[in-house]
């Protein structure tokens, strides 16, 4: 079987070979992954135990026609589920049933995250909208000529409408940054400046908030990248930092250079955003980038987030390629730390 | 290599291999599909063509390790891309490269589906909302305290959020059909009943539009399915018709029992909605249930459709393990045509 094992090594699935004698012949190391070191020479019905797969094969080792039937495997709390097919072959070193696994997870989950996501959109906008809608019929009926209702109301018809452009120009942000997510950018980006013009912006806010920012610009700090983008990064992690930071907040954002970083295998730039808020338990921490996400929703909300904040960061981060890091201490605030490679002089 | 070709068939991916004269010594028939009938025995390099992957064939040959490269074909106009697995194989009757075509056409053009959908849902968002905050803050500046001019804003104002509304729902409609398409229903429906209580509905509508409907119900013709779903259905297909009928419309609507229909290959029923309006150019029909593909964006919109009423049509005949057929006269009218499975005693 030495020659049909070296064959099956070459096929990208999980397969493997059942004899005549109705014993698992030969498997490949995806086989042994998916069903187990010590499955090689034991009979099938103790290997693969599915009810279709079982019968499947029963009937291919017969009647010597090909079938394709399901298999649903667990492992450690992660479901995947396979395609599988199983064929008759006859060469002069054996014969028997051929059994490849395709494996159909990751298609299945993006297909249960495009529903997800259209759910989540939906739900994000309607509740803005019932309450514009609500307000219009109450402007054109009950409080009809009433001055001073009117203007309470449209301001918080403006908030309303606000929040679900919001929510428009983020869905516009991330689906454009997950097009071109392939492509990576290749422009020099001054860091610290990007990083000052975000704060530029942001001062009214956080004067507002009574908040400081501390930021120790390092000159000279390139990385390859797209501005715009880079500038939506630091001022997604600004903003959140402001905005939950809690009171007397205090913000510090440092550059610090990194000669070999480890996960990036180049020399890269570490941008870390600290605030002194109430941090962040550590059970979030994992899922923060997902999109619509929260750890408070009534919170987020109030404060204007579209729970889409980081999941841009993240896939910007990606195109970039990047590392995102984060980490918190509950009770004494949380850090957002953005590892980006390093401009070189073999790339200028 | 009549063992190796049985070998090969048996794998569910486009495989193919290289002897040690560096020819094609095997393939399977999904191979000569992807590559060309004539492939076999040919030298590798008149067969493939595409630099990566000479290149990947070539370093294994000599140095025995596995590579990955990408591998793009277009047939007709139809792009397809697969990730090209090269790995050294040796068994006693032959040994060499073997080649594996991973597709990954499908997985590639649900990630650009979905970004798409995510950009045409922003811009259908964003046409009404712009209104609708331009409108808020006019009533908050030059039109404030012009009682006619808040009367009339706020029913524009009231047109575009209904508009969003109508999105949203179809939106989380298509959501909630896509994520259920696997479960086929299997509650009995009463189709004349069905059709009967849509028309009752949508009777105002029709009248207002000048549009005579006729429908002759046939008793007693029940359909394994989800009542509300079919509801939508024939909503969406006979409001369609009222509204792209144009004027003098007259809508016929007719069931007809199919003993086997060939497609279903069991018995069916056959319901026809009918007009008699401009038609539409054959050009669009393939594209008529695609999410927002709409035949004249403008008019559409001023009718108030969403852009994803057929595509919710056509996801809940599949469903029901049915089949929808558009077909058109220009200048004579367009048919819609549902056939589903008929309930039969056996599924009683």
């Amino acid at each position: 079987m030495q020659g049909l094992a070296s064959v099956l090594a070459g096929i990208p699935l999980a397969a493997l070979l059942i004899g005549p004698d109705q014993r698992i012949a030969a498997t490949n190391p995806a086989a042994l992954d998916l069903l187990g070191q010590g499955i090689g020479g034991r009979h099938f019905l103790t290997a693969l135990r599915q009810p279709d797969v079982l019968t499947a094969i029963e009937s291919t080792l017969r009647d010597h026609a090909p079938r394709r039937t399901g298999y649903q495997a667990s492992d450690s709390g992660r479901d995947s589920s396979f395609v599988v097919h199983v064929a008759y072959i006859d060469t002069p070193e054996s014969h028997g049933v051929l059994v490849c696994f395709e494996d159909m997870t990751e298609r299945e989950q993006a297909a249960q995250m495009r529903r997800d996501f259209v759910a989540n959109v939906s739900h994000e906008l309607r509740t803005p909208l019932t309450a514009l809608m609500g307000f219009i019929e109450t402007l054109q009926g009950p409080a009809r000529r009433d001055d001073k209702a009117i203007d309470r109301f449209l301001g918080i018809m403006q908030t309303e409408a606000a929040r679900m452009e919001r929510l428009v120009r983020d869905l516009l942000s991330l689906s454009r940054v997950e097009s071109e997510e392939r492509v990576r950018p290749r422009e020099p980006v001054d860091l610290s400046g990007t990083i000052g013009s975000v704060l530029y912006m942001l001062r009214p806010m956080a004067r507002e908030r009574g908040c400081e920012i501390a930021f120790d610009p390092v000159e000279g700090i390139e990385v390859p990248g797209n501005a715009d983008q880079l500038q939506q990064v630091f001022t997604n992690l600004v903003e959140n930092a402001i905005k939950y930071g809690g009171a007397g907040n205090h913000i510090t954002i440092t550059i610090e250079t990194l000669d070999k970083d480890v996960t990036l295998r180049a020399p890269g730039v570490a941008v870390r955003v600290r605030d002194r808020g109430p941090g962040i338990d550590p059970l979030h921490i994992p899922r923060l980038t997902e999109r619509f996400y929260r750890v408070d929703t009534h919170r987020s909300r109030e404060m204007g987030g579209t729970g889409l904040g980081l999941a841009i960061v993240k896939h910007i981060v990606n195109r970039h390629r990047g590392r995102l890091r984060i980490s918190s201490t509950p009770g004494e605030g949380s850090e957002f730390m953005v590892i980006l490679p390093r401009w070189t002089a073999s790339q200028g």
